[in-house]
Parts: structure tokens; C-alpha cells; sequence
């Protein structure tokens, strides 16, 4: 055994140890690893009480709390052991920290006793987990790196602070993939997290321990970042709502990060949740607490109720990215979708984006600017040798010297200029300009777990370099017997990367994995796509 | 005479060709070169509808023209004849095109017209100087570069654009030092631009020219930008009024600039104006043109006005920051600024920015990241030498490699981070956070021109590196009868600069350069610190 690997097992073993036996569901009443969708077995061997209160959304508890139907040890305690099933039967955890949890939980329940029925702010009592990056002091967060191991928190992450401050609860940290560079959740320290819905599939990545917990309700809400689709990706794999928010909106200070001071393209933090009422509810907390205060890239800009016009809405659907077809499930998500809006009296119409293949090449040159030598250092320190996903971003590229970097900056200055103008002159077939654009997650559902089968992240990382704000609404499930396998439609101009992400779509191979749509807007429109995302969600369930 | 010699003489031939007899002031009129302050010489020279007209805020001409009491053919011919007396004075001017300017007036006059009395925008009809950088279809914007001459604009700059959509008209561009990282006003190709209040001095820079004919009122306003003090040290060294705006306010679209895809600090513009009024017409003029359709570096904040509280304010006074003492003028500036705040009512107390040393040579390691490699190509290019002033910023540096440039990125959000909570704990001795910090734009008073006297640009720069917004209220001229010479104090930490700064002054050098002071709030707080500044401006006209 190397060196790192004793590292690792040392790690996994203490956390083995902080969830006690009193939180678990005996070994012998769980599935056998054969039973694939396990996202109905919380209901089936939790108590009563626990189901009770969590399937109920954040907002319901939150209300509930505040009205004193709850106290938020009994909230915090049932998300506890319905968050260890979850990872009993998904390898979620990365930190687990309940009696920290609950002694704050009884903190927040003595104050609100002493007070009278007062409440400490919007999220009074409510558990939250946390993607491994968010620091909480004292705890560690070593971020699947095995040499980051023992790196414990001195302070809280600026946002962990704000939702201390607004009433969170924080007893859990998840799941995400080495460096955190791949839409996977797998590293050398914690090993692969599986989906609920099927668990030979991947939750997505790099949030896809917020992701997994989030789908079997192990907590009302996740916080996620996303620097090409990381909190999206999960989102829509784990038939979860998720929010990419615009650079600046929400705090990423003291938040631990490969590439951290990278600014060639930015990381953005956001929630994944059960429901919208509740990224409504987190990020209207937050923005509560005046971020701008104190991460200096924060914009003054306070959480501001959008009001939808009373007109049919119009939206721009893009089906395919013309570099890439997505597969039979997803294109069926977005006719779904589409048919779905326009019964519902919106205009929609058949959209093509703005040189897509331009902005998802000019990403990758931003995330690759030091030629990978910055997650290379963090492999190299422990000798670990991370996972195959990441290496076409650590071994492909050199680092950049500053006239190229000047000259990147430029063509993608120019890149997104152009978009915003073709954005602006864009119009309907009845002339109308767009109040959102709707195209894919990715190519495919959920993908076989560990297998490098997400191919092609275009769909989410061209928003990442436009620092556009997108939402992610879940439609519906792969279903072998509707989404019939198919050759390559060869109209993708990446015959190459479209020919084998084809290849790969054995139907049974993604039965039950989750697709949801991206629904887009400009920079910084936070609360217009979260109501417009509400449209859309009705439209589905109506 | 070498190539570039000959090249750049070539440019000043065809600059003079452009400006006809009829708008000139005859040589033999003009005041002999021992008349330094030129200041009063238009109301001499010109005739009395040109006075009448210049001597007029923008704000009351808009409206003048919006009331039909003037043409904008008027308006513009009257500042067209007082730039060029300007011009014949101070040697402002770098591209002049008033036949376009006219015919532009006249379109506007013809549009109000035949629509019985309607303006196209709220600057209709009113004439805009424009610093050498903005571009205006088929106007050069050589910069001062000689290897540039030639580059004949093929379309406007995105602010240009606007302000034209709101009504503005543009007669002229106006000089700078060579690659615009100076706080001079001379180059290779047009020479030394001179201040209108002693003709030995500097108007300061890198916005020289645009400080330069708004303190001769040869335009109402003009426009600027700062990356380092260039809108800031032209209006306080021209005795103007101006604004550094927070990056992401106004459009920077299609601007013509060195070291333009730099992105460790960014270069903002805004306007330099005779009155407060005016620098409030122009940003609420183009943010009603919403630039964030246009820009994808603008954020969708309108212009709303700021309801000043109606309790007395409490400004922080940094008469020094420290590290260079400023000179006497500047010193007593500050004083006359905190007695008058004093006396209307107002609290001031002594203040100390957060380690402002820090944060300095952050600022100038951001201007370097290159090692001066992008200006000093545009140099080689012609083989011209350049000005002394920059050449601290193009031989002294080393080109980052990406990781060196992550780690500036680090130290650089380290040292925002900790600044914004230093300024939310400060307090002043009654208790009170701070309304307006205020400090000095520089160490003196204008300067001797191309003298290298500015040695330190630390005043204004800080706010570069912090994105702060930043207004210039003009407070008083240098009296050698009350300004008197005295030995260097030795309290700034920077002993050599500090010495060498105050051997520079010899009070007669700098006799009448003007003062101005800094009135600074937080990033994108145009609207509070415009009306802070009123506040400041009406308690010294008190």
C-alpha cells in the first residue's frame, strides 16, 4: 500500500466513525447492492416522523419552525438520518458533523423559547449541507485531494458565516470529484458517489454529493459551485432544481478551490434543492444578509421580487448545440418541455445559439491557462494519481504566457459581445424578443458511474464563460422503451465526440437517470429565471 | 530627422490643417508665452455670444436648447471657437473635426425642429469632448503612438455610440502622455499640453487634454478614463470637476487603449465637467442608454438618484496616507475641506486607510504583469522613444508566468477583503460608520510640466486597485505667499519619494496649480458620492 493510500484509508475510516450506529439503518434491512433505484427506500425504512418532516420543502420547514409545530433538534435530527441513509446507500459524505449540528439546532430552539417565537432570520433551525469545499471551522476539507488531508478550517466560509447568521443549520459535507474539474463525483480519499435513481449511474459532478443528498431529501437544500456546469450537472442527474448564478451575486470568499485565483473564468456558488420555493427562499436569505459587505466581488444588488408580465412568455429552444445531438432522452426532455409551454399558451420557437463551439473552446483555454500545473502540484504532493476524468485538463495544455492570456481575454471579450448583441437582436417568428433560452444540461441522462462517458460539456460551460444566469428544472426519466437507441445523428459538428457519446447510449445502461433543462437568462437576472423557471415547472405539471 | 520623427511631424501637419483661420484667434492677439495664467484670456478674445453660451453648465444648456433658446448649431460653433482659442493656448487638442460636428448639431436642429420641439435624447444637441482613446468612425485614434498613426477608427466606441443616442455631439479629441500610464499630458507625436492656470505646469493626466479644455471651458464635459488616477489627477491639476466610477458602470466597449486585456486592474471612463451637475447629466444621460445590452462588462443598474440622509454626515479625513506627505497646498486643501464640512454642521474626524502601502504595489504589479512588454512593442514598432514618465512601468518588471499572476490574484483579494472590513469596523469618535472618506488626489499641486514630478501615485491609485468610487470636488489654487516651502516632514514611510517630493517644491514652481481633493465611497456608489460631493462643493462655496 503507497503512502497516499494509507493516507486515504485513514481518512475514510474517520469518517466511518463520526456517523454512529444510533443514525444508521442496520446493514441487514438495506437493499441488496443489487436493487438499483433506491430513492423510494427512505420511505420504507425510516419512521414515520422523519419522513413526515422531510419530505416536506425548506420553506414549509422553515414556516413550521417559526410557528413552533417544529423545534429544529426534531428537523435537524430527522434530515441527520435520513442524510445516513442516503450515504449508506450512495457514498455521499465527505465531513459529518451532527453533534456539532444539533447543538446548534438547540441554540437556535433555546432562542427562540427565551425570545417569545422570535426567529434569528429566514432560515431559522433549517439543516443545509454542504458541497466538501465550504470551510466550517474546524472541520476539514480536504477536497478529494489525499496531500489536502488535515487541512482543518480555521474560519467559516464567508457564505457558511451569512447563513449562520440568516438561521441555517450545517451538519454534513459531500462528495465531489479530485480537483473538481469533472462533471463526476469521485476521488482517491472517498470513492465514486452513485445516483439514487439508479445506482450504476453517476449523481453528476463536480457537486454531486449535494446532488445525491438532495435527491433522496437527505437534506431540503445543497450549496454547490459551478465553473462549467458543476451545481447543473448534478442538478439535472439527480431530478433536483439548481441555480448557476451570475459571478458577483453570491459571497465565494474562504471557499477552498483548485485554481482558485484563476480569473480567466470564475467559480459561482448556488443552491440545489427539492423544490424552486426553496433556491428562492436560500438565495433571498442570503442576499438578506448583504454579501457585498464583505466579499469585495459581491455587487450591492438585494434579492428584488420579479414580477412576471401577464403576456404569454417566449422562449428560445435549443434542442441541439450543433456540436454535439444530445441523446434520445434529453431531446424527449426538450420537446417535453416545449409542448409543455406552448399548451400552456407561450410562444416557442426553434433556436440556434451564437457560435457555441467558440465559447465552449475559449472555456477550456480558461480553465487550462497554467497548463494544469496548479491541480498536478496537489496530485504530486501525496503522489495520488486522482482520476482519468480530469487529466485531459491537467496533461493537454501549457501554461500561458501573458500576451497569450491578453490575447484570450480579448477573444473572449469579443465573444461575448457578439453573443449579447445576437441575444438582443434575436426575435420569435411573431417578432417578439426572448425572455428565455432552453437547451440541454448535456448530452446525456445520468451516465454510468465512473465510466468517462460525459463527453461534451458545452451545453453548461458556454453559460460559464457568458456568466449567464441558468436554472435547472427536472423533466423527466430515461425510459429504455421510449428512448430507443439510435446511430449518431451526424448532424453534430463534432462527428467524432457526437459518434461515440452515441456509441455509449445502450438504453438500459441509463434507465431512471434524470434529465432536467437549463433555463437561461442575461448576467445578474437571478429572480427573473427563478420566476420564469416557476412558469416552466408548472407548465410541466400542469 | 528620423522616420518617426517625420511620421509624427506629418500627424501635427494635418492636426493644424484641420483647424480653419475662422475659428482661430489671430497669433498677434493671442498673449505672449511669459502670461502664465491663461485662464481669463477667452473672455478677452471671444465674442459675447460665445461667452455668454460657454460659460454655461451642460445642465443649463440642454435645457437652454431644449427650450429653443438656443440651436445646437449655436452651442456647438460657440465651443468649437473656444476650444480652438484653448487649443492655440495649451496645445490640447489631437484629432478636430468640426465640419462633422456641425452637421451632426444641424440634424439635431433640424430633428427638433420639424418635430415641433422634441430632443432626440437628454443631452441633445450638446458638445462632448473626448480623450484620444474613444474611437469615432473615421477619426484616427493614434494615442500618441507614432507607430499607430493611421489606425482610422471603423466604428465608434460603445460609449460614443450612446452618448450620440442621448444627443451628444463631438467636435474633438484631446491629448495624452504616450500609452496613457503616466499622469502627464505629452508624447511623441502632439508634444506637451499645458494647464490654463500657469502654462509652466502640467494639466495632469493621463486625461490631460479632457482636464485641459474643460477648465478652459472649451467643452462643458469630456471624457476620461483611470486606471490609476487619469480622470482624478487632470481634474483636480485643471480645477475641474470628476468622477472614477466603479468598473462595470459605463461602457468600455471599443476603446482604444494600452495593455487593454490586462485584467489584473481594468481601466474605467467617466466624465471630467465643470460642475457637479454636469458629471450627474452625463451618467444619468448614459445609463438611461442601458450599455449593458452593449457591454458584457456593465451591470444593469440604472441611474437612481441618491436621497442624501437628512442627519449631519461624517467624513474621514486622510490629509496623508503615510507613506508621502503631501505638499503644502494639498495639505491646506484638506483643512479647508474639513473646517467647511465642520462648520456646515458635519462630523470630520482624522482617519488612516488600511495599510494603503499594501494595496499601492498591488496596483503597480498589475500594471506590470507583462513587464512592460505589450507598450513597449508599440514602441519598437516605430522605433520612437516613448516619454521618460512611463518608463518605470516598461524596463523595471518581469513578466508573471500564470502561477506568479494567481498569486497576485490572491494577495489582491486578500488585501480588498480585509480593506472593506477595516472600512466597515471604522468608527468615527461619536461612533458613527463613515459617509465619505476623503483624502488627496496627490502629493502636490500641479506640477511643473515634464518635469517627472509626480513621483507617487499612491493618493488615487489605491482606489484603482479597490474599485472604489472616487469624486473630484476642486478646492483651491497654490499661493506661494501662503503655501511656504519647509524641509520634508519625514512622518511618511516612503523617506526617499517623501524628500525628493519636497525638494520638488519650490512654492513659486507651482503657483496657482489648482487642488482638489478625493470624496470616496464603495464600489458602484456613483449616485451616493455625486451627492455627497454636493454636499462637500456647497459647504466650500459657503
Amino acid at each position: 500500500m503507497a503512502k497516499w493510500e494509507e493516507i486515504a484509508a485513514e481518512k475514510r475510516k474517520e469518517l466511518a466513525a463520526s456517523i454512529s450506529d444510533k443514525y444508521k439503518v442496520p446493514e441487514t434491512k438495506l437493499p441488496a447492492a443489487s436493487v438499483l433505484d433506491v430513492s423510494g427506500v427512505p420511505a420504507m425504512l425510516l419512521p414515520k416522523e422523519v419522513i413526515d418532516i422531510t419530505e416536506q420543502t425548506g420553506t414549509e420547514l422553515v414556516a413550521a419552525i417559526a410557528a413552533g409545530k417544529y423545534t429544529s433538534v426534531e428537523v435537524t435530527t430527522a434530515f441527520i438520518k435520513r442524510a445516513v441513509l442516503a450515504h449508506q446507500l450512495l457514498n455521499i459524505f465527505t465531513e459529518f458533523f451532527p453533534d456539532l449540528a444539533l447543538a446548534r439546532a438547540q441554540e437556535l430552539d433555546d432562542y427562540y423559547k427565551s425570545s417569545g417565537g422570535k426567529t434569528v432570520g429566514p432560515l431559522h433551525g433549517l439543516p443545509i449541507s454542504l458541497k466538501d469545499q465550504f470551510r466550517v471551522k474546524g472541520i476539514d476539507a480536504c477536497m478529494g485531494y489525499v496531500s489536502w488531508i488535515g487541512r482543518i478550517a480555521e474560519e467559516n466560509s464567508t457564505i457558511v458565516d451569512l447563513l449562520l447568521a440568516a438561521g441555517a443549520v450545517f451538519f454534513v459535507k459531500t462528495n465531489i470529484p479530485t480537483s473538481l474539474m469533472a462533471a463526476e463525483t469521485r476521488n482517491c480519499v472517498y470513492g465514486q458517489t452513485v445516483n439514487a435513481y439508479n445506482r450504476t449511474l453517476a449523481p453528476g459532478g463536480s457537486s454531486g454529493g449535494e446532488g445525491a443528498i438532495v435527491s433522496m431529501k437527505g437534506a431540503p437544500i445543497g450549496i454547490g459551485t459551478d465553473i462549467g456546469g458543476s451545481i447543473r450537472i448534478p442538478s439535472s442527474f439527480s431530478g433536483v432544481y439548481g441555480i448557476r448564478p451570475s459571478h458577483g451575486r453570491f459571497p465565494y470568499l474562504k471557499v477552498s478551490n483548485s485554481l482558485e485565483y484563476n480569473e480567466a473564468v470564475v467559480s459561482v456558488d448556488g443552491p440545489l434543492a427539492g423544490s424552486l420555493d426553496d433556491l428562492v427562499l436560500f438565495s433571498k436569505a442570503l442576499l438578506s444578509e448583504a454579501p457585498w459587505k464583505h466579499d469585495p466581488r459581491c455587487i450591492a444588488l438585494p434579492y428584488t421580487d420579479y414580477e412576471l408580465p401577464s403576456r404569454p412568455l417566449v422562449f428560445a429552444i435549443e434542442a441541439t448545440d450543433g456540436i454535439v445531438t444530445p441523446h434520445p432522452p434529453v431531446l424527449r426532455a426538450i420537446k417535453t418541455v416545449a409542448d409543455a409551454l406552448q399548451k400552456a399558451g407561450h410562444e416557442v420557437f426553434e433556436f440556434k445559439s451564437y457560435k457555441p463551439e467558440v465559447g465552449t473552446e475559449l472555456l477550456i483555454r480558461a480553465w487550462t491557462v497554467d497548463g494544469g500545473a496548479n491541480i498536478q502540484g496537489d496530485l504530486d504532493a501525496s503522489g495520488e494519481p486522482g482520476i482519468p476524468d480530469i487529466m485531459p485538463f491537467v496533461k493537454g495544455f501549457k501554461s500561458l504566457t501573458m500576451p497569450e492570456l491578453f490575447t484570450f481575454n480579448k477573444d473572449k471579450l469579443e465573444y461575448k459581445t457578439e453573443f449579447l448583441e445576437y441575444m438582443n437582436a434575436a426575435r420569435s417568428p411573431s417578432g417578439k424578443p426572448i425572455d428565455a433560452w432552453i437547451r440541454p444540461v448535456g448530452v446525456p441522462a445520468s451516465v454510468p458511474a465512473g465510466q468517462l462517458k460525459l463527453r461534451y460539456l458545452g451545453y453548461t460551460g458556454l453559460l460559464n464563460l457568458l456568466d449567464y444566469t441558468s436554472v435547472v428544472v427536472p423533466v423527466l426519466k430515461a425510459d429504455p422503451a421510449i428512448d430507443l437507441a439510435a446511430p449518431a445523428p451526424g448532424s453534430g459538428a463534432d462527428r467524432e465526440v457526437e459518434q461515440k457519446s452515441w456509441e455509449d447510449y445502450v438504453p438500459e445502461d441509463f434507465k431512471n437517470g434524470p434529465v432536467g433543462v437549463q433555463i437561461i437568462g442575461g448576467r445578474l437576472e437571478e429572480e427573473r429565471m427563478l420566476a420564469i423557471a416557476e412558469v416552466v415547472d408548472k407548465a410541466l405539471k400542469a
